[in-house]
């Protein structure tokens, strides 16, 4: 099992590609993206829990009620979230990418991402989806991960390559995040596409089991959007035989999407509107791993932290304090916090307690753009890791002048 | 019942004062308060929810457990948090200051803020307390407001005259917060002086609902601190008949008391590290109080809804969503948020759609000091008011910062 230079093409019989239909007014940046499989797909997806959802979530949730899908279809620019006409746009769209795939409109995957009460017109579709349709290709994944970016620098992009009983398989994906992401997915997307077979249920189990620790494990600002949807096919060429229940394949499975979504969720930290750090928590010695997992939550997504962690101050203080007000029964008598990076490791609190260490050393520690925060709750066997990113002028610059 | 300019010293019998005692090094900033009854009052105070408490804490709960108290002694610039011989530290503390002022050390109220995890010595106030109990005045209470203040810009005070039974009362208060300001009043400090005559169960019941409404209706960032506290002493001075159960007096009590934490929670919100902003978010038409009060905080708690208010941008979608992240049982379906400030107001989404405005007139709107923000649920009578600030370049650069 080994991560390979890839995304969403590197299973076998997967179609992408990204183009500029217009939705993004005043722009050359792609704002369409799509992915199509060959054959029909094993499909599942999770979505935001924000109550304010985005029209494209219920059609997408729709359409994969029977666990297929074969193709998915995405814009950037503009949410359809609180727009009129929303429900509408989203059908029209798939069936639209349906009716240039030679596919059923039921067997779309609609996404959208980007301004939420804009409203959204079928127009760049009607151009840009027959277009599309025709310059998708086996190596046309770049282009999809670059199609689904806002306010992302970079394009966020991994494939997995294993094996299931003899049988090498690929899974692979794209996401994008930046702002306003934290619990459970905000203003995210990711699609994973993998040539392994496997049922829609044990899909469907994997990836709910899946987001728990890794993109649900992630914070940006703390904001949740309207429009976060995971979604994976899952299109069998590799011609191993299907995973139906659990088992040794099943695990093995679990693993390699796991590989990629966590890549792509610290990726997401990473990318943070404005950051400049990425901030990794990693908690041991927790009492379970529900507390495990909410307090290095909790610790990455502190304002006061990450503006700390900007800082390349090794304020300790700030970890106790977010630890503390983390939801949960646990003891904060006995927590040891430990800062590291490339440049090395120092112990900055042990027993809750102040413990000596060179400031010259943390801050240069601190001053790498890949930060560890190692906190030992010394009450039992559970851990966790949760990814942010530092809280920087430009986050505010960014926010503070989105639309314009 | 009105308000006038005054503090801690407001109330008849109250004496107040603050010097820089040593424990800011290298500041010549007051660090040191002090509030000082004539007479024994009754005292009830509530304190953050964070699981790392201030040792101060502690044992200020121990000396309010009879519900009397007869001084407040607090210093700012270290929070005697996670630091060695802590609870030894407080308690020698209300020592020193019970001997300095002839009181017994179970009656004073002991309080720390500033940085945690730093090791407070007890020698600054073995030199500071003796001396600062010399000189506290019946006038002194805006000495004693600027002694508390860590990153605070403007020392807060206020007071408000009321009657009751033809006495005239007064209550008072001074706070201070800045950041660290969130659920349940972090980093926060307030201490609130009467000489109105309640008892101590119902100046406790009093205060306890009173911050749910004021100081726990505020953020400034979503981080709560581990040493906040609100203290409040009634000293029974103006000679009304004690309140010792519910009614008419007890209302006026409370409206009184209301007014004073509403002043003082706003000053904090507007006072925000960084803030340039003040942002009232009130909500109408909710299902219930408890989910007013919820979607009202968390629209104001915000990341980028505070930045696109820094950016005089009407994003209502910001709004939006963070209702929809609101914890609880509510529709979306249909809301209507205005923006308005002291030049106007605009209602820039109905129904949960976007309403034409001019983006003009919002950017005036907006570019004011204080921004209300009116959303109305239309699914019931409840209403609830929080209070935040926006998100500024500020903030990154002074918690970036903030030991140094």
């Amino acid at each position: 099992m080994k991560y390979i230079d890839g995304g969403v093409c590197s299973a076998k019989g997967f179609r992408a590609g990204g183009m500029n239909c217009g939705i993004k007014v005043g722009s050359t940046k792609k704002d369409l993206a799509m992915i199509a499989s060959d054959v029909m797909c094993s499909a599942a997806a999770v979505y935001t829990t924000n109550k304010v959802k985005g029209a494209p979530l219920a059609v997408t949730k729709e359409h994969l009620a029977d666990g297929k899908a074969q193709a998915v279809i995405c814009n950037s620019g503009n949410a359809n979230t609180c727009a009129p006409n929303g429900m509408e746009i989203a059908e029209k769209t798939c069936e639209i990418t349906g009716g240039a795939l030679g596919l059923s409109a039921e067997d779309i995957i609609v996404c959208s991402t980007g301004v939420i009460g804009q409203e959204l017109s079928i127009k760049p579709f009607e151009s840009g989806v027959p277009q599309l349709a025709q310059s998708i290709s086996y190596d046309g994944g770049r282009e999809a991960a670059e199609a689904i970016m806002t306010t992302d620098t970079i394009p966020k992009s991994i494939a997995v390559e294993f094996e299931l009983e003899g049988n090498t398989c690929y899974i692979g994906g794209i996401a994008k995040g930046s702002g306003m992401i934290d619990p459970n997915m905000a203003t995210m997307l990711s699609f994973i596409t993998t040539d392994a077979a496997i049922s829609p249920e044990m899909l469907n189990k994997a990836l709910k089991k899946d987001v728990k620790t890794s993109y649900n494990q992630i914070c940006v600002d703390g904001d949740m959007s309207t429009n976060d949807t995971v979604a994976v096919m899952a299109n069998g060429l590799a011609g191993n035989a299907e995973i139906t229940g659990e088992g040794m394949d099943y695990d093995a499975f679990c693993e390699a999407l796991s590989m990629v979504t966590t890549y792509l969720a610290k990726k997401l930290a990473r990318d943070g509107e404005g950051a400049t750090k990425l901030i990794e928590c990693q908690v041991t010695g927790a009492p379970d791993q529900e507390t495990a997992a909410k307090i290095s939550k909790t610790v990455i997504s502190s304002n006061l932290l990450k503006a700390a962690i900007f800082g390349a101050d090794a304020n300790w203080g700030r970890v106790l304090c977010a630890i503390g007000y983390t939801d949960g029964e646990f003891s904060t008598e006995n927590i040891d916090v430990e800062m590291a990076s490339a440049k090395g490791k120092v112990l900055v609190c042990q027993g809750s307690r102040h413990k000596e260490y060179s400031e010259e050393e943390a801050s240069k520690i601190l001053a790498e753009e890949e930060i560890q925060i190692y906190v030992d709750m010394h009450q039992g066997e559970a851990e966790a890791t949760a990814w942010g990113c530092d809280l920087t002028y430009d986050y505010v610059k960014i926010n503070g002048d989105y639309r314009s």
